[in-house]
């Protein structure tokens, strides 16, 4: 007999295999829509299990049992494995095989060529001349050295032009002098530095005759090949432990007057000539799109994030029982209570939204890639940078919270490493921060909405791109019952409301004699809000297009409760800016809620096989308590019995200390 | 010279002085507001001073860089230093001195000790007989025998009825055998149990021919004295790493038919006989009161985690410099920004307001128990039970929430353990889940308020207890620029308006066919909106409270300052319920919203000295970037120099993988 969720098997908790057997859809066809391609759908599974035929790519133990010394090595150990089998196991040019093969294998917590493959080579490829390529490309791919990417410092973040770190050129010797001039200069945080790259792309000022010409890209070699010993005038080493990432050896890095040979400076774009002369580059916005990408990019991770925690924390609820409802003779699963399926299936919502979302906005990259290669057309991408500047703040946000809430979900078990949602928190919550701080982010979308607004204040609605045209649509009253569209249409309504409302606040400082700048600081957090609502406009759209586009019916009506919990739960979220504007009516918000109250009831009998869905194998989950099989309770004992605190029966904490204060309070 | 701030050094990093010379209150008076006297605000500074002075009660090297196994160690350490200077430091029977000496020296997360004087001596005290006290308590004080509490098992958390471990009297031997039936009986969680203690308080379902008489507390060996081997028929063990809490060692502990002496029930409220008769104790509401007082304490200590969070946040936020505003020959510190003070400010609004709910819920406690040991009143009790359940829960959520921006506040560098401030989150939002889960919780509150609101319904508010009067106000049109009451009258409203709701769903329900407990299911998330705004509602009136009690009158404005905040932030968090039920315009929002904004302003200045008020110490705070001194940088470096990564230049790693790696792909 088939089932329409395909990880049923024999043997399993049967409290797990009875949730399956209600799903409504077929999870293969899920898994499609998921992952973009039936085709890599398919792939995904078989890259699965051969890695699962493979014990050499097992962790050896735990990963939360080892020292970060313990983590390092073991990543390195499983690159090196794969190394062996990468052609038998993927399309080696594949990027996202690659990518789903790293994540099962390695985790998510970091190993050393993470930098490498993201951006040292990348970087080489985009900025080195064919002349450095020759030199420098194949021998990183051939991984005999391995590269990172230094730029942030100590004391300085998200602003680029305050780098301090210094590349001197000196004419008499045709070389760079790198130099550290104080503390807050030295290099810190890139991934793979500390312990690992034996070369690096270093952003420094270039200063050429006692002239700043801004960072500039230099590759500089670290460490002796032979010893793996810092160089002289190199002062290198790791940052130490993290929240999370700890299989990651980020790093500092000194230079003491460090001097590199000319042609180290990567000059596919840029040019110092020997005698200090300066070759500019013929166009400025090299990386402005790459970020549009990684940001993109960050939808979709951070929403694969957030389900391996929903996973885990859903089926666990399915397994977990507690108190009683109706039938006194058994407890019944926790995932039966109101509370806990407001608590996951609102997240579960996101996580489709989000990994949906991402899919979109990269097609839309690479469509305005083609546009910009085609006819120059940049103009669409200005859009998009605000967009994704906004996506990426929103997303990490409601990831993290989400995160949370199915680890708190778990009870006191989640609370354990076993449950690995600590963990999975810890990384996913760093994208708060990495690629440009939230706040900033929102502001950078702000500037973007206040541009159009004031477009629009100025009567030029027509110079509006596609994404702000909703700035324009006069108030209506809407019919929230007929779908949907009546959703958007208030959310419409309230973000442009947001957006007029923060715009007005900046130029009424500006009117009273404040400057841009002070005037944009006093309206900061209102502009904040303005971005967010945005933004989160959009995530509704994408998810109402992607629905729309599902053919599979059974797999489409599955989509469609989860679109309407979403619609619902964004809607009372933001209640207060549409009940403040007369938006929306009280009895529309009761509506709302009835609405949402009765989506959760739906998505109950399929809430294990929408999580089922994504395929995450046992070995990329590293969870006890999200195990496919459900058998939590042996195994977390199992677990324990194994951790370290374990292998001897009497600590030295005991031996030393505890056994002498008995003894002596004895006598 | 003298400063209102007494932080002030010299040497120290000049913005932090330029911040601390601004402040407009003096921060010792402070400090007496938060400690509740000027007494113990003054032995918190002096047995600080004396605990400096003692170089081996320092930490040997940042807990950080320390395996679980060396944190438990090191806790010991210090525990055996502290013992030999115990009456030098502080005057011993001193309870919350004894607090504030190990919050300083071993810090929060945790040892070995923890349970044995917060659960396994008051446990002996409240439950063992005079007899039973003669032969354990002397030893337990002595500390010639270590205790813990072991209660959870790993199948069963909240629901104490469905324990499953026995204990069976046996008549024969006069003894009873304590046995774990199946896996999920397995005694999980309880701290100290692992590795450390050598005895345990076990509840257990005592069993008398084959008659079960529900959960009871037994007193057993589980450790020889002398070996520290378990005994045999006891499997006792280490549950593994967790988020937090390293420094414990949180235990399993299982059962194959162990017998103990029929002597080892604890019998002061209890008995059985020889025969096996077993004799009731007289009242059964013991223990009640006790988590009545260890969920107000937890307000209390939420509050001082959050604290030590913002003190570490705004510390830094005034050293790290980045961007332009008005002047642009210099970056401003961070915490000129308007998102940075809203990241931060009504934080620093609600650890006061924290703080001051749990002095005075203590109070109360304290009051009640004085009233119910002199007439038998327990009336209080009940109300104040309910009320600590909504309180445990709404305070570690909104804590857990402060942590972690105040975490993100601080960009990169946040996300070191250097800030120490992911631990102090994985600390505090354990709080979420232990005490009671914030769900079950904030359901245990609703009952109170659903039973409040059917009195009224049933025409009999006069039986309300004063804490719920509030659901009898008639609804008013409210003038919030009168002040404080204003909006208590609002919060009022709006906190009645959802109990009424929920309760009409639930009887919907009802009415409609269900039972109360599917009924009530099906209206969970409404119940817990009611609890939470009963509770905020409650935390408001005791801010307002406190704040009028001051004499002091610039510590009393700096506070009004912070209490206009909070009233401000907590409306506008609410105000969808007050717009929907036209308890409040939208031209009010915006006054709310105006209020707020300038609040943060005024509020700017005394900033760090409202946190330095805390007076936490370097060594209590673990946090190089929350140094009283601000000299982050240098330290951060120092910081992880030392750390165990670079204690090697080459690592294994290297030597075993990478070195070979690159080697091969060079032939």
């Amino acid at each position: 007999m088939s089932f329409l969720n395909k990880e049923i098997c024999d043997g399993d908790n049967p409290d797990l295999t009875e949730e399956r057997r209600t799903a409504t859809f077929d999870t293969d066809r899920m898994a499609q829509v998921i992952y973009g391609s039936e085709k890599f759908a398919a792939r995904r599974r078989q890259i699965t299990k051969s890695i699962s035929r493979i014990p050499a790519l097992q962790d050896t133990k735990p990963l939360a049992f080892m020292t970060r010394e313990e983590k390092i090595t073991e990543a390195c150990r499983e690159l090196d494995v794969l190394s062996d089998h990468w052609e038998q196991l993927i399309y080696v040019n594949d990027e996202e095989e690659a990518l789903h093969l790293h994540r099962e294998v390695i985790g998510m917590e970091g190993h050393p060529f993470a930098l490498h493959e993201t951006m040292f080579i990348p970087t080489l490829v985009s900025q080195a001349s064919d002349e450095q390529q020759e030199k420098w490309l194949g021998r990183a791919r051939k991984r005999e050295i391995i590269g990172c990417y230094a730029q942030t410092e100590l004391g300085h973040g998200s602003n680029l032009r305050k780098l301090e770190t210094t590349a001197t050129y000196s004419p008499s010797t045709q070389e760079f002098i790198l130099h550290t001039p104080t503390i807050t200069a030295l290099k810190w945080w890139p991934g793979a530095l500390g312990k690992s790259s034996n070369y690096a792309i270093v952003m420094a000022d270039l200063v050429i005759k006692n002239k700043s010409y801004g960072p500039h890209p230099f590759i500089v070699q670290l460490r002796d090949e032979k010893t793996h010993q810092p160089l002289p005038g190199i002062t290198v080493g790791d940052i130490g432990p993290k929240m999370a990432f700890n299989g990651a050896d980020n790093g500092f890095l000194g230079f003491d007057h460090f001097r590199i040979p000319r042609g180290n400076l990567l000059m596919r774009h840029n040019r110092v000539e020997p005698d200090g002369s300066y070759l500019k580059p013929p166009h400025a916005k090299i990386g402005y799109s790459s970020m549009v990408k990684v940001r993109s990019r960050m939808a979709m991770d951070q929403g694969l994030f957030m389900a391996q925690a929903l996973v885990i924390a859903v089926r666990y609820s399915a397994v977990r029982r507690q108190g009683f409802l109706e039938d006194k003779s058994q407890e019944v699963k926790v995932l039966d209570y109101q509370t806990q399926q407001h608590r996951l299936f609102p997240s579960i919502a996101r996580v489709y939204a989000f990994i949906f979302c991402g899919l979109e906005t990269i097609q839309l990259y690479e469509k305005l890639i083609l546009d910009v290669n085609k006819n120059g057309d940049t103009s669409g991408m200005a859009d998009l940078h605000s967009l994704t500047s906004g996506l990426k703040s929103v997303v990490t946000h409601f990831t993290g919270q989400g995160i949370e809430q199915a680890r708190m979900a778990c009870g006191g078990h989640g609370y354990s490493m076993a449950s690995y949602i600590s963990e999975i928190y810890g990384v996913a919550v760093a994208g708060c921060t990495y690629e440009g701080e939230n706040m900033v982010m929102l502001l950078q979308c702000a500037r973007a909405l206040v541009k159009a607004v004031e477009l629009v204040e100025e009567g030029h609605p027509e110079k509006l791109s596609p994404m702000m045209a909703y700035l324009t649509k006069p108030s209506v009253t809407v019919d929230l019952t007929v779908g949907p569209e009546a959703y958007v249409k208030i959310f419409q309504l309230i973000a442009k409301k947001q957006a007029f409302k923060a715009t007005e606040q900046l130029h009424k400082f500006m009117v009273a004699g404040d400057s841009r700048d002070v005037a944009w600081n006093k309206s900061a957090v209102e502009l904040t809000k303005a971005s967010r609502l945005h933004t989160r406009l959009y995530i509704l759209k994408t998810f109402i297009r992607r629905v729309e586009s599902i053919t599979d019916i059974s797999v489409k009506a599955a989509l469609t409760d989860l679109l309407n919990l979403h619609l619902n739960y964004e809607l009372l979220d933001v209640a207060s800016y549409a009940l403040a504007d007369g938006i929306m009516s009280s009895t529309q918000m009761d509506f709302i809620k009835n609405q949402l109250y009765s989506s959760l009831e739906k998505i109950r009998p399929n809430a294990v096989s929408l999580m089922d869905s994504f395929q995450f194998s046992d070995l990329q989950l590293r969870s006890v308590l999200g195990r496919r099989d459900g058998h939590v309770y042996q195994n977390l004992f199992e677990w324990a019995k194994s951790s370290p605190l374990n292998q001897s029966e009497v600590l030295p904490s005991v031996t030393q200390y505890l056994k002498p204060m008995m003894e002596k309070s004895k006598l």
